[in-house]
Formats: structure tokens, sequence, C-alpha cells
């Protein structure tokens, strides 16, 4: 028997009268500890910790099968917007097209105050002054929670198991104020987005990147620390679920959601891991990008299937285009900190859009109507 | 043994290899004959038919209950919106304030068409063209479409099983020009709102009344056939789901998420109604409104706990004030269908917040302040 307060987490894995921990602490690496630890003892958990899970999942999904427990996440991703259980339950078949969302809460504060004209530094000191960003904020602005989202994100929609790191990813360290002042002028507002998309040759395009929206996508409004969520679905064309991300509030509200469904024993099933036809991860496609950059030494237009426009002042010049992702993931430019790479609204194009607009592209030369 | 197609729906009622009917037919009375007599024969049953499921609510919950079916119809409500799933597997705990909703897309593209510019008939005549509204569009236009929706959400919002005459409603057939004008002067959207919400007396208000909605709240973007609903609980705040509430693959795709459940014999438990502590409806509280008119003589100030503001042309006259529902439902001018009745933001107060704020006048006045 244990007090009903400790600081040793082994107490209360040991007591053979907890069938349930719930797991709210930040260090990942101890948390791994406790939920393995706690699945071998057959007890039930409930977590809040992206880290972890989309760094461990198939493990994860592995032991709390092998234990016959139940692994309950939902204040994983999106806080309180029950993401995962409507993944899980109500888009659990082949209709799902696509999601995109912003779920990270920092970063979209972050963004809205660069909307509102502030620097980067100023809107980052901004969010931590407000509690919205960690004072280490890596995490955050260089898009590592979103992907770990966008992971276990994956899992659900489309039972695809990856890593963190096989996902590409860009933050929004990068941005520069020219970035902000195309948007203003188009009209877009810039909010760092995960996406995941099935393809029409049945493979999954994944990824985590700066994105201009234009003011007919849901998105568009999510302002501040509150996150959204777009789900695309074949009949039901596009739904929107909003609320707020992160702070304690809203995870708590996910929290007791969580327990409250281990009444009844309701578990995740990751039906869609166990379907006959898996679906699979791929980079062979192309996304409409803009890129911006300090000199023309940087970035090598043949990096890019189709060049739309190019624009030159004295302090930055841009290229918006079309560029296959393999490629682009291994230009010298995607890591160069100072480029900043933006998509384009309606981002993904499908390889097979390509070739065939090129080749219309010869036919008409060819007609020398160019 | 009966062929793939039929229009006798005794064959597929009487087919013992049949243990799931999807009802979708438009006559409420035969649908009430096919899902009462499948629940007997053992056949669980999916529906979209809202009037049906709210004019038998407790009966329909009691048979399926007694012959141990499932019956699910989340395509009844907001169409692919998954409220009803949310509410009972997700929102399932005591935190639950509010629901305030668009759940009816005709008559929401009606009013988007009128605040472009549209008188009502035009706006309507536009949304029959397009198939948004019915040639005999009553259901829509006067609520009841949308009260029958609202007496299924309290069910499985808080556990209230009401009949839809208990609930009150008013339509939109009674706006007039110069509503639109006072919505536009202030920068407000009309929407047909269905709302229930828990008072701090632990009872529940309910009603679907038209509204003025200011920019900040989620509804405010909810534009022509779109539904949308803010869920407000305690701990995450306000959440907002959003999408296409009705049209055939809307339907289609709530429908066929349901036909997926059942795969795993998922059924609605109804928990809140089981619950101990039962919520009950109630009609005591007040609601801050805007009434509009032609004549002095069809309102009586008196009827109104306050008077914000009145405001008199040769056209049209209106006062805004706040009024209890229970004397609002008995007023005479309540069903003059040329007086219009619209919801002031933050429309619900409660009974000792307005004893509160008497209370506090009547000491200021002692205190000669006032």
């Amino acid at each position: 028997m244990v007090s009903l307060f400790t600081t040793d987490y082994n107490e209360i894995l040991d007591d053979p009268e907890i069938n349930l921990i719930v797991e709210l602490i930040d260090d990942a690496d101890e948390a791994y500890k406790i939920v393995t630890t706690a699945f071998k003892k057959k007890k039930s958990v409930v977590s809040a910790n992206k880290k972890l899970i989309a760094e461990h999942l198939a493990e994860l999904i592995f032991l709390q099968q092998e234990h016959d427990v139940s692994f309950l996440y939902e204040a994983a991703v999106c806080g309180s917007i029950p993401i995962i259980r409507n993944l899980e339950e109500y888009y659990d078949n082949d209709l799902l097209q696509s999601i995109s969302g912003i779920v990270n809460g920092s970063t979209n504060y972050i963004l809205t105050k660069i909307g509102e004209g502030l620097t980067y530094k100023e809107a980052l000191l901004q969010a931590q002054q407000l509690g919205f960003a960690e004072s280490n904020p890596k995490l955050d602005v260089e898009g590592i929670d979103a992907v770990n989202k966008l992971t276990i994100l994956l899992a659900h929609a489309y039972g695809v198991v990856s890593k963190p790191g096989d996902l590409i990813h860009i933050g929004i360290t990068r941005l520069q104020g020219a970035d902000a002042g195309y948007a203003k002028e188009k009209n877009y507002e810039i909010k760092l987005t995960a996406q995941t998309i099935k393809l029409s040759n049945g493979k999954v395009a994944a990824f985590v990147l700066p994105q201009f929206i234009k003011n007919d996508s849901q998105l568009f409004n999510v302002k501040n620390e509150y996150n959204g969520v777009v789900i695309e679905s074949k009949l039901a064309d596009k739904q929107f679920l909003y609320g707020k991300g992160a702070g304690r509030y809203p995870t708590s509200s996910a929290v007791i959601s969580d327990i409250s469904a281990l009444t009844y024993d309701y578990r995740y099933e990751y039906k869609k891991i166990s379907r006959q036809e898996q679906y699979v991860l791929t980079h062979n496609y192309f996304l409409r990008v803009y890129v911006s950059f300090n000199d023309w030494a940087e970035v090598d237009r043949r990096d890019f299937e189709q060049v739309f426009e190019f624009h030159s002042t004295e302090e930055r010049q841009y290229i918006t285009g079309l560029i296959q992702v393999d490629k682009l993931r291994n230009v010298k430019w995607f890591n160069d900190p100072s480029v900043s790479i933006i998509l384009l609204p309606q981002a993904v194009i499908e390889k097979e859009d390509v070739e065939t607009r090129a080749l219309k592209k010869v036919s008409l030369h060819l007609a020398g109507v160019n």
C-alpha cells in the first residue's frame, strides 16, 4: 500500500492494486521506462508524451498488444481536439484522403505575431513571456514537435508506422521579413502545417513545412496558440476540427476523456495497421514551393522540375516552382539556414499530373504554340 | 432468400440472414414501422431520419435496449460531422458546458444570401433551385428540422430525453430587411442556432432561435450550406467542428462510418441517461433578445425584465432587452409572424445573475449613484 503522494514512480508501478498510470512528465526517456514497465505489469497507461510515443511507436504498439493493456494518448496531438479518437473510430475506412493541420500552438502564435508585423525574435520572446513557448523552444520552432505529432497521426490515419526522422520537416526559424511581405502582398497567412495525403497510386505523402494559406482554407483563421485540423474524405469533403492545442486545461480535458474511456475498456485497435493492403510512405511526388534566399549562388534553378516565377531585389531573391520531393530532401540548400522554403497553396502535385503536363508542353511546343 | 433489389421492405425484414438494415427513406411514419420491426427481429439499424428519431426518441432507446440491437444515426445530425459519436465517447463526462450549432444547411444558405443582399423570398428560391431546400421548405425554415436535431443532441449531450415540442423554437421566416440592416450595421451575421447550455443550477436550457453572431465566434464564418458546432467544455474551452451538413455524399459518409462501427458491435450507450443525478430541462432563465415589429401596440415593453434600447422609424421599431424564457413563450407576440425575435450575442443570462444585477441596481440607486 503506497501513500497517496510519492516522488518514486516505482512505488506506483509495484503496487498491484493500481491498474492505470497517467504519465504526464516532460522527460521522454524516463517516461519510456515508466510506460513500458507499466505495460509489463499489466497496467494501462494514459499519456500526453508525443516525443515518447512518436520515437517508440512500433515498440509501444507491440508491447500494449503483447501485454493486453490499453494505451491512450489523445492529449499528445492537438491537445483537447479529439483527432486520434476520430481517426480510429469515425474515419476508419478507406475514404480518408488527407489531413492538414496546425498542430503546434507555440509556432502558430509566433507566426500570427509575425503576420501582425513583429520580427521572428520579438514574436518568439512574446510567446515565451506568455508561456506558449519553452525557454528552449528548439523542439517547437524547428518543427520537431509537429513531426512527432504527424508520426502519431500517420499511424491512426493510414496505419503507416514510421519514425519522425522518416518525414521531411522544416520549422519556422528560417522565415524572413521578405517572406512575410510576400504573404501580405498575396493576402496569405504563413502557417506551419503537418500534412499527410493519400496519393492516387495508394502511397502516402507526409511532411511538416511552412505553407502560404489562402483565405478559402479553414486554417487561415486559426490564430495565436490555437490548433486546427482539416480532414478530407472522399464523400464528406472537408471537415474541420478546431480548439486549444496545448496548455494544462486542454491537456487535462483530453486526459480525463481517455481515463473515462478506460472505464469501459476502450483501446485503440490500430485497425489500419492490420489491413491487407498496407499503405506505404513515399517521397516520390512533387511540391509547389516558394524558395527565398540571399544570393543566386545558393539555389540552383535546375533543381526544379518547373519554375513558375523568379524575383530579384537587392536584399532577397525568390523562386516559385515545382520540385520533386526526393530531390528537395537532397539539395544542399534544403538545410541551409539562410534559405526559406515555404509551400504554395495546393502544394502537392502527383507524379502522373506532372508527366501529363510535361507531355502537353512538348506537344504544344511541337505545334508551335509554345 | 430475397433477390438483391426489392420494393417491399417486408422481404428484407423477414429475411433471417439479414442482420442490419440501413433506413434512408423520407417518410418518417413508414420509417418508424421499418425501424421498430427491425428491432423486434433482432436486426440493428442505421438511420438518418432525424424526424423519426426525435419524435420517438424515448421509445427507440427503450426498444433497442430491450431487443439488444444497435441503432446508429450519425447522419441525422450535421451530416458528415461526427457530433453524436463525439458526445457519446469523448465529451462523455460532466465537463460539457454548452453546444451551439448551425445544424440546418438550407436555412444557413438562405441567411447567407440575405446577408449578401437578397430578400428572403429570392434567397429561398435560389436555395430551392440549387437543391438545398425542399419544394416544401416548412420543416427547414420554421426551425423544425433544427429542433429535431437538437432533441437528439440533448439526449447524447446531457441525457435529457425530450420531445421536439418541449423546446422553444423560431425559424427564419419572420426576418425582415430591417433586421438584416441592423446586423450589417453592427457587423453581425444572422444565423439560425440550436443551443443547449448547462446552467449553474445544474439544469439545462435548450432552444432553436435566430441569433446575431459576432466575428469572434467560429460560427460567424459558417456560410452557405455548411454546418458548424461549437462545443464548450470546462477544461478544453471552445472546440469547433465544421463540415457539410447535408446532401447525399456527406450523409453517405456518416452512414458508412456507422456501418463500419457495427462490424465491431459498436452501440450508443446513452451513459448520461443512466447517470445518478439526471439533468432536467428548464425554461427558467433569461435571454438577451432583439425584437422588431411594425407597431408599438404589438409588443409590450413591460414583458421585458430589462430594456437596453428601443428604436423607432416610420417602417419598423425594435427593442433590445432581457426577457425571462417562460415569459417569452407565453407573450402573444411570440407567435406573431410580423414580429422578429433574434438573440443578441452572449444571449443566455442565468436567473442568479439577473437577481444580483437587480440588487446592485437597487443599492446603486439607494447610494444615489444612479
